[in-house]
């Protein structure tokens, strides 16, 4: 049986897992009211991440209580301390959704992203639900396997992000100036998002085999 | 005389400054790279954050390891954290003005922005680095009064922000699809560098009056 301490630091683990369980579905969710633009549904992401907010402070919180009741050193210290730095991108990745819903609503009753490229944020939304789960599945499981998955999706998600680039450059691309500042943004918050899952990946990893993780995202 | 922790607590202190001073000489570098199309200058920028970078790690390395050695509680505690948390936002602000020379580069030795918003882009690089300058004083002296500046000098940039997408989208826009893609992308790397200034004068903020930041920069 573990002690205490470990109990505590499981929870939070927990929490961090249910974290990336919530803008997971939050990104599904935007990119759906993006693309079939549902106001409903983009007005629903907008107030879930409300939700993701509470979480992290309720979560940092605990987190702070917990080296300051328990005073960890060592390995113990520097768990508390990612678990501190993951809850941020977590945060983080919600506002991404948050977002991406708030781009869907600014433009209803009008779709914010021509057809051309509705193909490529529906991978890139499908890419970053799964980055989620498994930066969760990484928190949970230290899985390095699944780990070096979260790379290879977020890769994946950086070729549908120049892709959407190239597009958006090509002679062929003949939308409103408005529809090219709105996918630009909308791109570039998918592959934020999936940055951070990969900053999140990293320090588990970091944890695990003691190697230094990038100073930050990119 | 202040004891050996709070003296530590001082340099770390110091630290935050001397990074709220790179930063903000990057993103002024950055802004001159781009409207000069100064291909040197943008690559000494974008070679002068991995110095930012190190500043980072190492400053975060003695916070952990003064958490570790003092086991510090209540106020010291929440101090060492919110240490952690500044030199995130600010090693973050060296990532968006490297990302602001790598479009000088990128387009080089063309001008990434055309000459309609190059005042206004200008503007944001001269409130961008006084942001970042009021940040460290906030940080220095823990002044409300600056604190409140430094809100109110991201107000004027959020401004420049929507007039830049208002140009954008106007009929007189007749630039490239390309320049639209890059006139959104820098546009939005000023407006973040502003967030993260807002976020680490808040968190001060936070230390000194008790009362509750918002739980992220939006």
């Amino acid at each position: 049986m573990r002690d205490v301490f470990h109990h505590e630091l499981d929870q939070l683990a927990d929490r961090l897992v249910e974290m990336t369980g919530l803008v997971g579905t939050a990104m599904a969710s935007a990119t759906r009211a993006l693309l079939d633009v549902d106001l409903q549904l983009a007005e629903s992401v907008i107030a879930a991440d409300a939700q993701v907010d509470l979480l992290q402070r309720a979560l940092d919180d605990r987190a702070v209580e917990l080296l300051a009741r328990q005073q960890p050193v060592a390995t113990d210290l520097r768990v508390v301390v990612t678990t501190l730095r993951m809850s941020a991108s977590l945060e983080r990745m919600g506002d991404l959704a948050r977002h991406v819903a708030q781009l869907a609503r600014l433009r209803f009753p009008h779709r914010a992203v021509p057809d051309d490229v509705a193909p490529v944020f529906a991978q890139m939304g499908e890419v970053c639900e799964r980055l989620a789960l498994k930066a969760g599945r990484v928190i949970a499981t230290r899985d390095l396997e699944v780990a070096a998955e979260v790379e290879r999706d977020d890769d994946e998600l950086d070729l549908l992000h120049r892709e959407m680039f190239t597009t958006l450059t090509a002679p062929s691309w003949n939308h409103s100036a408005e529809a090219t500042v709105d996918v630009t943004l909308a791109s570039r918050y998918y592959e934020r998002f999936g940055d951070h899952a990969v900053s999140v990946a990293r320090r588990v990893m970091f944890l695990v085999t003691g190697e230094e993780a990038p100073a930050a995202t990119v």
